[in-house]
């Protein structure tokens, strides 16, 4: 698992925290209202927005973007090469019942082995690619919207509490806390969009390319076993998938 | 239905209107002439860029966004599965006179019993898919266009009450109130943009994407019922429009 | 011709209006250097963007947003058929001296009567479609540019009025008018903006969107003609450009 | 030349000078250190993002915008029409030695003229044009870059000027001229980025864009002479780079 | 090594530095609690939104976007046409062990002696293009994240700051530097987005369009190479890739 989300998150927060109780008591930055009209408008119009399912998986794809395990290419290349090796010696059917560490390569061997054509094969295996595809932008797109409509929900809140406040200015020693309080809202949907919503929807995206790019690799290695590849020349064909510094050298 | 949308638009104007009232009575933000020169303006402004006919037309697409119906992938699946068999088994004419759940099936199916050519069809049902987009995409332009403009009519707004106010100051206690109130055109602006017409915009864009695959799922369908391909293998080749948890094993 | 555009325009400043008078005197809002700036120096940074022929030619573009006129593609659709079924029965030559009713699909039938092969009378008609979508889409741009420096005109009048305001603030009672006189410009680009250029841009777009809806109406159509398709096969085609509500049933 | 770019530039300033003049004296507007920042700073991060080589180059670019000279689409069609005549009686190698206006279509006729194969001649000038548009876009971009960096250096200088400002108001009467001359670096950075950068990017890209049609239609009619097309048909052909006013009638 | 982007980068600070030296203390800009919020916090949320391993190695893509290196393509052209005549006089295996400048050339010699196919070559090398295109982009779209997070930490600096200010403001005389203090978070983050984070990204994207353009060039070059197309043909095909002024004339 990469831990730079769930870092950064943390750290983020604690940032924040210390350059707050650097100048002054923390309270001054909790308050109720402020907090209802943020979070609970931001889910609100977001919820408008997404259908109820939609909604309810968000938060499971969310955690995703924190505790995400990725199977290393590195590691697919030497699988499928080792499968391509025993599919070219004693044929496809001797990779039945073996154990395979990735779903989608699984699911690949299992179309190989029920003995689709490659054209359904792959057919089948791109669809399901660009199916995935776009779940996990419905997820990364919830986010993105919560990044754009928590500062919009804090600038109402904020332009209620300026209403407030400039209609009734009888007390002068009230206006600057009375300010305070109103500019809360806006300081809550900057912290929720840049420290929370955005980076994540970003994440899931990112996280989203690099499993497109595992499932392309998967794709082209099965059609390589199925034409009976030279394992050495599929090897080669899939170090492209690799940054130079990390293709291990044919000896 | 899907109560999100609903569900949604109640909550965020129960949460601003909380907001609202927690800090002072709620009459402070009605203002006759602020609604008229937001609401107004931002209707005429967008009735400017569209047809009549699409302007007319957007109340009725607005509504699709809350209270749409889809029909379940999983429904649609089976529901062409068994079409299909029955096709393979006894004649694509047999088709004739069954009961079909989803329109758009059925005008493909009327096309198949016609005797059309599979070019033809998928020809006409593609033109008609690509036209039924283009024309939610016309409904969901006129409530993003009006995302933009309340906004601006809410500035327009509150520039006319400031330089109403700028130019008269000599009872420093009405700058307050009038300053309120010269707010007031920018947060109603905020509220449309931002609790109404970008929500409901992304919603109908939402569902008409679930459309598209709908019928695109279809399309397929129909193709495969001309083609008599086998009922087992056109189920795999749809199931990829489902997420995997939603497949159903086949035993 | 569609009177939305012009209805919308004319309601847009009928409300500016009223705001602006229910609050005070209209003449507040009327100064002639904060028109210069804005007015003026919207056109003159437009000029620089384009050539003097597309600048001059902009303002026919721009009144044809208020006071186009586009062919109904139910009539297209009627008329077409009508010429396909003459051509069908008596020759495509049958067809010279017709009265037609719209140009481009006269330009068409000319051109296929003249005897020029399929491809050649697709590839001038569609590469007259190209060229028109390419002309209008230079004057949507200009209104666009419009939309965008105006705004940027007011606010660098406002900078302009609060440096001469805060150079000289020797007389406390005249800050307030020089500060309303300042806003003037940033209120006029505001409404430049977003009551006549966006919108106006936005619905030269829309016609330009219509307008080659038609001409690919009329393409198809030309090609069935060529082709000798079955009149009513066309038709069944060319209804696709229909919404399903104006479809005429065949009896 | 078109001096549509010239006119609209010059008209620009003096707008904003007679805006500025009409309200004061003129030499409030000028401040050595406010320049500095924005003028150098915009040109210093302009310089961060390109190669010395472009940076040097994009002033060349940039008179362009002011000082170009477009052929004439007619005259084009005019003279390869003629060129087509004079290569289909007498033979390709006839049009040797004939002085050719444009130097892009002297090019295509001499690769004829040397006898390489039409795809060869297509691919070549093909590259050609792309290479031509990639190279105007990096002197486009330069110039958007700087409509970009020019406000945010002026917010930069405003911003140090209120810092410095704010920390010392120790004399009230100081605090007005002081936030006069911090608000100047943020007029500087608007003035540059709308009366200047802005506008010659965009005229910039048109410009390409027309070069590129004049450079398409050169294409095409290289073709046309290379395959023998009867010049009549050739400049039907190429009448559709015309607007409908500008076709010249074959009588 | 092209010097732009160094030049650029140190003359930014100098200028910027000499804009506040020129009009007070350099020390009322330096504020510890600030640089924390807006440094600590924008690589906190920056992290937040990539892996551990694109945000370590993002410190030496930076520096590339400073002191690169690329093989001028006239060098390449002249390299690649030697071989050509080489490869064509003596065979392609003649080219075995000659010292060749660039590393993605050599690559690609050694494929063609390897005697792979010409489609084998260029199926490799065209992933490697993309490949490593699409680690680039990483690489810069982590600095155009900072620039948009780091003036957003610089805003929730600002406004805890001006909370903190407005909920005490019992002594008068602490409010200026109160608020000076606050708007130097949002300083910071303009300057680290303007002046470091969104030049250097589009430095890397610039400087990665150099390297895709000089690997098509080499791409073509081997095909040209493996085709045994004629050396002086192949060059001036190649001459495409420089603008007209660098082409050398074939005497």
């Amino acid at each position: 698992m990469d831990i730079a989300s769930l870092v950064g998150f943390i750290l983020a927060y604690v940032i924040i925290g210390s350059a707050i109780m650097l100048g002054g008591p923390f309270i001054l930055f909790v308050n109720a209202p402020s907090i209802l009209i943020v979070v609970g408008g931001t889910f609100a119009v977001t919820l408008m927005r997404v259908t109820m399912a939609n909604f309810l998986g968000s938060f499971k794809i969310g955690l995703k973007g924190f505790f995400y395990k990725l199977d290393k290419p590195q590691n697919l290349i030497d699988e499928t090469v080792e499968l391509a090796s025993v599919a070219r010696k004693e044929g496809i059917l001797a990779l039945e019942g073996r154990e395979i560490s990735n779903s989608f390569l699984e699911r690949g061997i299992g179309l190989c082995i029920d003995g689709h054509a490659p054209e359904v094969v792959n057919n089948l295996l791109s669809k399901d690619i660009n199916m995935s595809i776009e779940r996990h932008t419905i997820g990364a797109d919830m986010f993105k919207a919560m990044a754009v409509y928590a500062p919009a929900m804090g600038m109402i809140g904020t332009l209620v509490g300026l209403v407030q406040m400039l209609s009734n200015m009888s007390d002068p020693a009230s206006i600057g806390p009375s300010m305070a309080v109103a500019l809360l809202t806006t300081l809550y949907g900057a912290v929720i969009a840049n420290a929370f919503a955005s980076p994540l929807a970003e994440k899931l995206i990112l996280i989203s390319g690099y499993e497109k790019l595992n499932k392309s690799l998967i794709l082209e290695s099965i059609a390589g076993i199925q034409e009976g590849t030279n394992p050495r020349v599929l090897k080669q064909l899939l170090n492209a998938y690799l940054p130079e510094s990390k293709r291990q050298e044919e000896e």
